[in-house]
């Protein structure tokens, strides 16, 4: 049978290395996550208590397609407890996780061929989302002294009908700060390129807060879910803010596409607002894990890596040792019993010389981690 | 902010009868729901049960991008006790209900500009997903005299890429029997076609069993949903079998969509594999349904109907009554207090025409319903 050219997206390479480590452990290895994207914990109490509940009452059958009156409505709130901005709740669309909002706003925003502009490195999904949608990809390197973000001057000459960015960034964690935001903005502005901000890792911040797309204009989508901060993955749960008038044309692309977010996630993520303080006691963590990492990696001589300012990564130069990635992380992998993910998921050009690593989990599995490591870079070097 | 031209997809009517229903009812009055297109029900206990014990010991972080594999061999081990079909668990998707599999079928398969048809009458979002991924549905009108199903005649002509097609079908609950469904399938393959099998009705049928198009060849996409038979519309899970050598494919394209189905839906739909007792009660009274709105709806005068031999709906040739099914059903709601479908959502030619009545409901709000039904069309006649 036929298949389509876009559905020969790349491989994510963090697959193979999560399934080499399960092969090993499936043959008696103890292994240290470092690869993960996910938090180690799962949706907090109140969110499964409100589950368990729901499930039990309520036949859970579709919502409406923007999703439930007061699960909008909590959401806009949140925009002003973490930014101070008064968010009408008309304009917040619950959404099955941020891959359903990069969909809706990929098929909101563009039409075939249109040129989409993402940083690498970045989120290997968007490059190939995009792609799936008939859209093309434009990835233009972020520079080492711009903390691996996008500047303005990086737009011209593209052709972008939009432009995606993320701050804090995966793999970096590092963020924007406010004017760096409103000038990449204006940038995009200026190309006539739709901005999508992608918020993801919003809540998971360390010396100051990040800054939201909404703070500066209304003209933008903004993407957010509760996979992250409310440690929520599974769920698939998560929201999208757009621009007054586009909230009609989301809503008719998700009835079409998605009928609904997951509804029992739905009843879990309005819980889920209400529990910072279990939220906070996993930040906590993150927070211990972060210090732990940079002293621990650069004392491996994993010394040269961005400013991890939010998120749960460390994205390292390794170049020092390595210019094949891969290589290296399937050493790492068989002789530390560590698993890390190489790069080029995240940059196709420059990733051969890059490791991300992931602290989401355990201080425990962190110190472990640590330990292993050493002894391996000890050894190598 | 721009937006883009597939963007523009149409409404669906159906949820603007929604809306109005929700109005009178705020407004205090009690309306009966023949418009809507899933079961009273919710998820079988079992699969409650599951949740309830899932959620509290376990964090439901991602799954891998194919679903379970417990769940994957359970769906497979269903091929052989409805079918008598030996199928591999590897070719089995768990998906984001069938809209998600909808999405990976079409971007899997085909490529910008390509061909697909589908039959009207037939289910909306079939066309809007298929222009929302860059795609060109081609909408055939299907003959009354062949069960508003399509027929290899139909094909010639349309230079398809591939065919959607679904038996029981909505709006009709016709069932296409192995003979008819290995013609049209032949037929598709004859234009070079791709066929997608729409089977989300399966397990809903009256008088003889559904045919899967995997009894006729494993060169298909076959698309199930635990939505309907399974009673779990809002849990957003469902499944697709592909051919072997496509399930890399799309491996990577759910990967990148979607990451994963949801976890919990997951747990859910496992245990609801084995609560075929209680799902047989709920079938019970779709039989029971079925033959009042057989008798009451021809007592009324709607008796020009398809024959529904599957799925919870009638569809009415209503040309006796209207050309304008839209402005018939404004009245039928607000005279009756019955909210039933427009057929301009299923078929945009000759829908103005159409009726669409869903019997998913109790079996009394079935008895009330047909008794307002009759009371307005003998004032109306």
């Amino acid at each position: 049978m036929r298949k389509s050219s876009r559905g020969s997206v790349d491989p994510f390479i963090v697959m193979d290395v999560m399934e080499q480590a399960r092969a090993l452990e499936a043959a008696g290895q103890q292994i240290i996550h470092m690869e993960v994207g996910q938090p180690g914990t799962g949706a907090p109490k109140g969110a499964v208590e409100a589950v368990r509940g729901a499930v039990a009452e309520d036949p859970l059958g579709y919502t409406v397609a923007l999703g439930l009156p007061e699960l909008r409505a909590r959401i806009a709130a949140l925009y002003g407890d973490w930014y101070g901005v008064d968010l009408d709740p008309a304009r917040v669309i619950v959404t099955p996780g941020s891959s359903g909002a990069f969909l809706l706003a990929f098929t909101a925003l563009f039409d075939n061929g249109d040129k989409v502009g993402i940083g690498a490195p970045g989120y290997p999904s968007y490059r190939q989302i995009l792609k799936a949608v008939g859209l093309e990809p434009v990835v233009i390197e972020a520079a080492e002294e711009n903390g691996y973000q996008l500047v303005s001057d990086d737009l011209a000459g593209h052709g972008l009908a939009g432009l995606m960015m993320a701050s804090p960034a995966n793999p970096t964690g590092t963020m924007l700060d406010k004017d760096a935001l409103a000038a990449i903005m204006a940038g995009a502005a200026r190309e006539g390129a739709a901005f999508i901000s992608d918020e993801i890792y919003h809540g998971i911040e360390y010396d100051k807060k990040a800054v939201s797309a909404l703070e500066i204009s209304d003209d933008v989508y903004v993407i957010n879910s509760f996979s992250k901060y409310f440690s929520m993955t599974g769920w698939r749960v998560g929201w999208m803010v757009v621009p007054p008038d586009h909230v009609r044309v989301v809503e008719r692309l998700a009835q079409n596409m998605f009928i609904c977010a997951p509804h029992a996630a739905q009843v879990a993520a309005l819980a889920a607002l209400e529990c910072d303080a279990e939220l906070q006691a996993n930040l906590t963590v993150y927070r211990r894990n972060r210090d732990l990492m940079l002293d621990g990696l650069a004392a491996c001589g994993f010394d040269r890596i961005a400013p991890p300012d939010g998120a749960f990564y460390v994205y390292a130069d390794v170049s020092r040792f390595t210019d094949d990635s891969l290589a290296f992380a399937a050493r790492i992998l068989n002789e530390a019993g560590v698993a890390v993910t190489p790069g080029l998921d995240f940059d196709p050009g420059r990733g051969g010389r890059f490791l991300r690593f992931s602290y989401a989990r355990s201080t425990a599995d962190i110190e472990t981690g640590l330990a292993r490591l050493a002894q391996f870079m000890a050894k190598m070097t």
